[in-house]
């Protein structure tokens, strides 16, 4: 299969009328075919009333027909075989292990959900059973399960062009979910996007499913993006992005008539703490592994370690020392595209002006490179200056010096919402873990130790969220099994006649799952 | 124990400055001592900063420790004694059976919510172990529990002076998560919230917890409210009151500079559906329960019964009679407030200007008196308005005649969210209701057959919220057990220590709480 051009609409493809997207390839800067055409309002409309009509019929789908159906999205995928590597790979810059691997994980992401639907955790049964001769009232029946919130719209992410994209981790739990999704295809990787697109528009068919649970469209400006969130049948968003990106969606979802949650992953610097004792016995093993980190992808990654935190010392020049070499040694990368490039020149010329340079990486005549970047600065200058946390997206990285734990501590706490904390620890560092920890919990939605924060697993106890502006809904997570309850809401059947109740709660749960009754799980 | 008039933060009793909230007694107009200054910014800024304090200790309670201050609190509160049921109906005009009766609600609900901290079932505890040998790469061990979001703000509502006050839901559910509260006391009784606004700090005391982890404040505007919301400490509000007001808050929310989410429960009409063959079988006993669930409190239930659908026939005839005698018949109450009086005849006033009079109750020379009202209207005329969606907060209700069946569920189709909807049915009714069901759970947060909305059972299968504008947030509930899942959220540990890892999560399950392993329920 080879791109077409054309949005997705229902089971149709639809050449938009709008301006153009012109696919490039970042690594050459040359023009790649086909251009997509943009959409307008009427296309946004027409995809979100399709989505509102498949609703009924997906909602109530069987846990085996929604499980399969995801199953069928990731056969789909793989069927598309090497075309979809390909294009990947010419509309990001990215190497065919990376994508490769991608592709890997955006299908094991929907098994892994049709796995969840399966088990139907999800569905939070509860059951209070009528207590007729409860004095001094009786007790009626009463019995909760989660529904879907109805209309999804989903945006792609431009770093992520499989697993955070068209059929990517929001797409997988709001599917999962019983949510139809009308996805905006990110402009980065159009081509990417539709064949992606018509692998899961052939599993909707293949499957029997109504039309509208999925469509895909394209537009250059923000105006599609604005007009599906503000579409009355969309009931969430789920957005990977800048920061300016998801609070422009967020300010469009409570400005409706009726306000919608909108979950954006937006920005984060990912603090790595060095604690003394691991700083002292392996000050150049943690240098190398960090600048391995830091230029994972061109370090065009949500938890990419943009901030290291330290006390002043020996060690800490010997760690100095040894990242200012790595970095140097880093050769340049693509970037995924010319504006991400030009943000990052723009963000190290930030940090160039405001701290003190380490290190820079290879230069490169090639356009969008990433020449990977280091800097200090004391943490006095740091606490005094809420610029320095500014995320630059790409391979760059702010080392902290502090006088002590305490500053340590202190710079913390200063920080804004994160994806991820991280203690590079050693046994003699339990204490000092042990001050930052309860600080790090509130500002990070995954604490890690001796590890680095890229590399995130799709499984049940993963948190990829945090507090704002990390994201903008802490109390979720847009990586794992965890994902689904985005998209759910629950609703009580109170002494609903056996005919008329949802199978999940029928006396005997038919359905075999999990379930609180009068309180105890049974 | 007699109230002072003073604000509570912390430990200390604070007379505040500024302007004076009077309170009286609604069944008299009269007014009672004593009389409650109001605080100032700084105050409010002082309770939030203490909570701030609080919170890193309160949070990591032992879940034994936590359920027994909750149930310290219940006690502290029954300890009262008459003083709070007699100054409760004095500044409500609430009947004593009604006063008593909330307060076993309110004492029931944070025993039951002692209960679920012991369970540990909110952690949510999800582990997935470390595999080293997996191919192509590696799994770190990675764990998941729940924390607190940080202090809470709990806005009492008027018409619980108990139950949804200033120990009420929110604030229970919140305590249990592990967040501090700082309640904004409601200006219609003051001196049961500072009756019960002791027994909670008594609490504190004599658990041993830090004293910022309950504060009590007193405004006459909105200042104090809004002043309260936008403390950066603040990380979560909960509310029960008017559309006007609960919008209000959530436009502070969203304008911080983080965001923060509000639960809101603002505004329901809760729709009654009157299926054909139970119409037919039942029309003057379905017509006394439903003028029996309109009066009760004066109709100031979130819950009550505003809206009434019915296809035209004789049976609705007959229905409509006997519900204008029940109408008839109804002797005038006391409402909770003038503003509350006024605005209900207001509303009425305006229902009267849409639709059809059909009953109104008796007329009373008492101040602040609810003459229960009965309109009626058609279906276009319905369909065609939508100021007849209009909450009116009291005894009034508008039946709507429809042709048919497809009308009824236009009807259905075209509301606004709902807390609750309910279907009176018999065996016959089957299919219909199966028609309208899915519409149903998209529009209410509780499906009802053969009862009223009114009386809301604190259990763990409750869902007292719904789609916007019955609340801000579709994804919870106020009421019930699932309530502390609003003020959590998620962290994950990705291999940390043993000496560093939460009790929850440690090897061994040492808090013997239900865990997912692997994706699998232990």
């Amino acid at each position: 299969m080879t791109p077409q051009g054309t949005s997705l609409i229902g089971q149709r493809a639809v050449t938009g009328d709008q301006a153009v997207i012109r696919p490039i390839d970042p690594a050459s800067g040359e023009a790649l075919a086909p251009e997509y055409p943009g959409l307008d309002r009427h296309a946004v409309a027409e995809a979100c009333q399709l989505a509102e009509e498949a609703l009924t019929t997906y909602r109530e789908t069987s846990l085996e027909e929604r499980a399969s159906f995801l199953e069928t999205i990731a056969a789909e995928i793989e069927a598309l075989g090497d075309a979809l590597v390909e294009r990947a790979m010419a509309e990001t810059g990215l190497p065919r292990a990376r994508i490769e691997g991608e592709r890997g994980r955006t299908c094991g992401q929907l098994r892994l959900f049709a796995s969840v639907v399966r088990a139907g955790e999800w569905l939070d049964v509860r059951i209070d059973p009528a207590l007729p001769d409860r004095q001094p009232m009786p007790r009626v029946d009463l019995r909760q399960r989660h529904v879907a919130l109805g209309p999804v719209a989903v945006f792609g992410a431009s770093n992520f062009p499989l697993a955070f994209s068209v059929a990517g981790g929001d797409t997988a739990s709001a599917l999962a979910a019983g949510c139809p999704v009308v996805v905006k295809a990110h402009s980065a990787h159009p081509g990417t996007s539709e064949l992606v697109g018509r692998a899961v528009q052939k599993a909707v068919a293949s499957c029997g499913l109504p039309e509208g649970v999925f469509s895909l469209l394209f537009g250059s400006g923000k105006e599609i993006g604005q007009a599906l969130v503000a579409d009355p049948h969309i009931q969430a968003v789920g957005f990977t992005g800048s920061r300016n990106g998801g609070l422009a969606l967020m300010a469009t979802a409570q400005a409706r008539p009726q306000p919608i949650p909108v979950y954006a992953e937006m920005s984060s610097i990912n603090p790595v703490f060095l604690l003394p004792e691991a700083l002292q016995a392996r000050a150049k093993e943690i240098a190398e592994g960090f600048i391995g980190s830091l230029n994972m992808g061109a370090g065009q990654f949500c938890t990419n370690p943009g901030l290291v935190i330290a006390i002043k010392g020996e060690a800490l020049d010997a760690f100095t020392a040894a990242a200012g070499e790595a970095v140097k040694g880093s050769a340049a990368q693509t970037m995924l595209t010319p504006g991400i490039h030009a943000a990052y020149d723009d963000g190290v010329s930030q940090l160039a002006g405001e701290a003190r340079e380490i290190a820079r990486g290879s230069a490169s005549e090639g356009p969008h490179q990433c020449q990977a970047a280091l800097f200090a600065t004391s943490s006095a200058d740091f606490l005094a200056n809420a610029a320095l946390q500014a995320e630059v997206f790409g391979a760059a990285s702010l080392l902290i010096e502090c006088e002590d734990l305490a500053e340590m501590r202190a710079v913390a706490e200063q920080l804004e919402g994160q994806l991820t904390a991280t203690l590079q620890m050693d046994d003699g560092d339990l204490d000092a873990a042990r001050t930052l920890l309860p600080v790090l919990e509130r500002k990070a939605g995954r604490v890690l130790a001796n590890g680095w924060p890229t590399g995130v697993e799709v499984c049940h106890a993963m948190v990829h969220g945090g507090p704002f502006p990390a994201t903008s809904d802490s109390r979720t997570t847009s990586v794992g099994s965890a994902a689904i309850h985005r998209f759910l809401r629950p609703v009580c059947y109170q002494n609903l006649p056996e005919g008329l109740l949802p199978e999940a709660l029928k006396e005997g749960n038919p359905l075999g799952v999990t379930r609180l009754v009068d309180g105890k799980r049974d």
